[in-house]
Formats: structure tokens, C-alpha cells, sequence
């Protein structure tokens, strides 16, 4: 069984939350099905929730970093929702600052930034 | 690493994509976290989207028709979308109207349905 994540389409934007901890192969597989989504859905929007998430690594923070370069080459806007507090202090302790990525509190806030930005 | 189903939060609704072929435990991790996640966020509408799903047998059937019985008794609507063809069939055959089911036909429609007959 190939624990895939589960990428939801709701309009134009997709939903995706992350509610375990990931392994590499699994974060390479999310990367290559969110691109596949995007490419196959035309959606505009990403949002990305890390609520659950409470321990990050330096390969999985780049991963998601580059996943969401990766999506804004092919078009679509990504924001970052639910960072906890350990993974803020990992991800600045590791260099990564993420610093062009959009970021919300929550999945509801997230959603509704994508949704202004996209002008809906 | 224990592959649970990710349970989204959006407003009074949980939203739950089921992308995979379930195996009887994850199904019924399923259940349990559904009714855990009702009971913790106090959400009144949950749609399972199955639109992923091109297999099911009676057992996960039975989960299903279960979990929707159970979410209702705690107060929850269930919609349960994205039903493919085959599934359709499946089900039919084994004798599982999922009479008293309310479903539609994706996820975005579930949830447009959730939110009329929730009134909002």
C-alpha cells in the first residue's frame, strides 16, 4: 500500500493537509501529484496545511519549499497554513525562511486569502 | 508509519477524500478518528468524497454505512460524493442501498448541499 496524500479539488483551488509525518519517497510522490493535479485540474490555487505536522526535517522542508516554486512556475498561487510553532523554530533554525511563500493561520484563513488574491 | 485517512477542517465542515483502496483497519481507523474529529471540532456536516475509490468490497461498504450511522446519531450530516460506476454497481450487488445516504455527484456539490440544508 503506497500511503499517497490526498489531494482535494474544491472549485479552483486544491486542498491538501498533511496529517502525519512524511517520509521522503512519500514527499517526492506528494510533489509529483500535486504537479500532476495542477496540470490536470487547471486549478489556480493551493493551499497546504501543516496543522498536524509537528516535526520537520531539512529534505521535507525542501521538498515543500520547492513544491510551491514548482507550482507557481506552472501558474498557480500557493499559501502555507497551520505552521506550529516547533516547525517555525525548525525551519528558521535549519536557514529556511521561506520567505516568498505566502503563509495563514489556518486552512479556512488560507483558503479565503487564495480566494481575494484570485479576485473571487 | 500507520497511513490514516487526513480529515479536513473548513468551517462547520470536515471534508474527508478517500484516494486509495481502503484495507479493513485503515478503514476502521477511519471511523474512529471521523467520530473523534465530529466530537473535538463540533462540526455539523462531513462529506466523504469518493471519487478516488474504483474498488470496494462489502466489509469497507459496511464501514461506510456504519460511520454515517454513527456521525448522524452525534449530529452530523453525511454526504458522500464522487460514487463511481463501478462502486455504484459493487454496491447494488451486495445489496447495499445506502437508502437513507444523502449524496451528490462531487465534492463541490456535496458541499453546496451541506450548506443549504444547514441554512447557510
Amino acid at each position: 500500500m503506497n500511503p499517497r496524500i490526498p489531494i482535494l479539488k474544491l472549485y479552483n483551488c486544491l486542498l491538501i493537509s498533511i496529517q502525519w509525518e512524511l517520509d521522503d519517497q512519500t514527499a517526492l510522490q506528494f510533489q509529483e501529484d500535486l504537479l500532476n493535479k495542477i496540470h490536470e485540474t487547471g486549478a489556480n490555487g493551493v493551499v497546504i496545511d501543516l496543522t498536524s505536522v509537528d516535526v520537520i526535517d531539512s529534505f521535507i522542508a525542501k521538498v515543500i519549499g520547492d513544491v510551491i516554486s514548482m507550482s507557481r512556475l506552472m501558474g498557480a498561487k500557493v499559501v502555507l497554513t497551520g505552521i506550529q510553532p516547533a516547525v517555525a523554530i525548525t525551519l528558521i533554525e535549519l536557514g529556511i525562511h521561506l520567505d516568498n511563500v505566502q503563509t495563514a493561520l489556518d486552512l479556512e484563513k488560507g483558503l479565503e486569502r487564495l480566494q481575494q488574491e484570485l479576485g473571487e
